[in-house]
């Protein structure tokens, strides 16, 4: 059976699904046929952007709702095939100046999702978006799931405690949870409104708006950047693999780039802005987990998955979106 | 400098504190000439007993109240030198039942403590009572602190949420933070109202009115029973101790003992009740960790512990508290 035989007529809860990740998955499954509801709590400054779906929106259903509400998780949750679960408080900077919101939205949201699946859908498949946030200092690159996770912040502790709610719900109460790991995401879609988060895309702006470009050190730090559609990709597979549910994975190209590298790439495709490099802010090296590349030696195996987007390839593309749609971005 | 002269005049705070373990630290506490302060919400049928501090209430303060209410913890932990985190949702059947009173209870309290030490009290050494129960399935025995945790239930999970806290704060903060993971303690002041936890304590009083003790299995699971003195020892040391901030350990007895030998010296001292054996039932399986001593090599180290009571000798000194001060507890 095709990916796409597997989503045909089926129910398809995505919950953040206004957002980058969420609105892109959405859009291939509506391709394949899925019934799509969309549940976004549309929070200021967080990634939901109506403009993301405009043009499947007669297709889906879009809920404009809480994960923290857990009537209307309850309601949505009821006949789903799959659930992707991407809403979250997803910004680090933000789960620092005020931790219960961090702690409500991202354990409490997973929390109403898992208890709705024990009771109304415990045959779905559950996937989880967690985050290479709840490694910590790397010991070793490239970084497999069996790497140690001590985070060094709430938002990847918070995540952390997601990854375990998901086994313990699988183990304890059966359902099929998968959990995927990403790494640095990018392309269309994406939020382009603040820099605390999606940092490629702050940045494209910056040059697309012909700016200064601020880069803390040197810029030499190793990060894996993945593009959207290997995303999409791996969620899809992810949720139609039976060797992959009670499982943990990581969602990531599996190439290491230098963040200065990826950052030039971006002014020079987009042709304009100027790099500055600053000094390290105290607070922000306390959280530098040093370079990281996601291995992705199981993830090729298990989900099929190959060859990903090129970096300059996928910030070709993603440059080409934002010019044709910036007035829906900033 | 002796242990107690750590504590002379200085002002510790103890939530959770006329429970079990908080109040027979308090005792020694108050021994020591420490300026005590007790937080406890009184929760009913949790561990808080106003009897366990009878005799030294006009030396302690105790303020009834709840550590998820922020502006309580804030006033209680300004100019705090010690601060012990016992507050917590302590039934994993409970955690079962209601698993976002579970997280409310065990992580947003705890994150209203540290958040109150980071603004208030940023030199107060703080020491967070965790569990066994962040473990999961057990690997290997003795059991380290380096041993892998994945928790089988969301009690387990909340824990190690907690203890990730600790880390980060003292990591990203430098909060001086210290997880004691607590195996099966024991003796007097526990809670003998209900079985849901302190089963050895249920199982004397059960003992104690002469009646059919029912044991789950052959009963033939290690466990690592320690006694209260034992555990006051250790978190006195684990304060006071420069070597230990930031630091996991277990803390326990060191000791295995078979849980139906324990239960059949528990009758024996009695001198009354009967053993009967039942299959177990389907849900307790699933959480069933397998047989636990803790590995107290690097605790007998670090904290200078030696010799703990030995069992016998624990539950007969629990039996004639228990004789003398039933009507309290049930």
């Amino acid at each position: 059976m095709s990916v796409s035989e597997n989503f045909r007529g089926k129910r398809v809860l995505i919950t953040g699904g206004l957002g980058f990740l969420g609105s892109n998955l959405a859009r291939q499954l509506v391709e394949f046929g899925a019934d799509v509801v969309l549940l976004d709590a549309m929070l200021p400054l967080y990634g939901g952007n109506e403009y993301n779906v405009a043009d499947i929106r007669d297709k889906i259903t879009v809920e404009i709702g809480d994960v923290c509400d857990k009537a209307t998780v309850d309601r949505l949750v009821k006949g789903c095939h799959f659930i992707y679960h991407f809403a979250a408080q997803v910004s680090y900077i933000d789960s620092i100046a005020d931790p219960w919101r961090d702690l409500e939205l991202n354990c409490a949201g997973l929390l109403n999702v898992l208890e709705a699946c024990r009771e109304y859908a415990p045959e779905a498949k559950i996937v989880f978006s967690s985050s290479r946030m709840v490694l910590g200092k790397l010991e070793y690159n490239p970084v497999d799931t069996k790497h140690p996770t001590q985070p060094l912040s709430l938002y990847g502790t918070h995540k952390l405690t997601c990854e375990k709610y998901c086994a313990v719900y699988h183990r304890t109460y059966g359902l099929s949870t998968v959990v995927l790991r990403i790494s640095n995401p990018y392309g269309p879609r994406q939020q382009m409104k603040h820099s605390k988060y999606c940092i490629l895309g702050w940045f494209m702006r910056q040059a697309m708006e012909d700016k200064e470009i601020t880069i803390f050190g040197d810029g030499n730090q190793i990060r894996d950047y993945v593009y959207v559609s290997d995303l999409v990709f791996q969620f899809l597979r992810a949720a139609v693999t039976d060797e992959a549910v009670g499982g943990v994975f990581n969602a990531g190209s599996g190439v290491g780039s230098r963040f200065v590298d990826a950052i030039e790439m971006v002014v020079d495709i987009v042709g304009k802005g100027k790099i500055k490099h600053l000094p390290w802010p105290k607070d922000y090296e306390n959280i530098e987990t040093g370079g990281f590349v996601a291995d992705m030696t199981q993830e090729k195996k298990i989900f099929g998955w190959n060859q990903g987007v090129d970096l300059r390839e996928g910030l070709k593309q993603m440059c080409e979106y934002y010019t044709a749609h910036s007035g829906h971005y900033w």
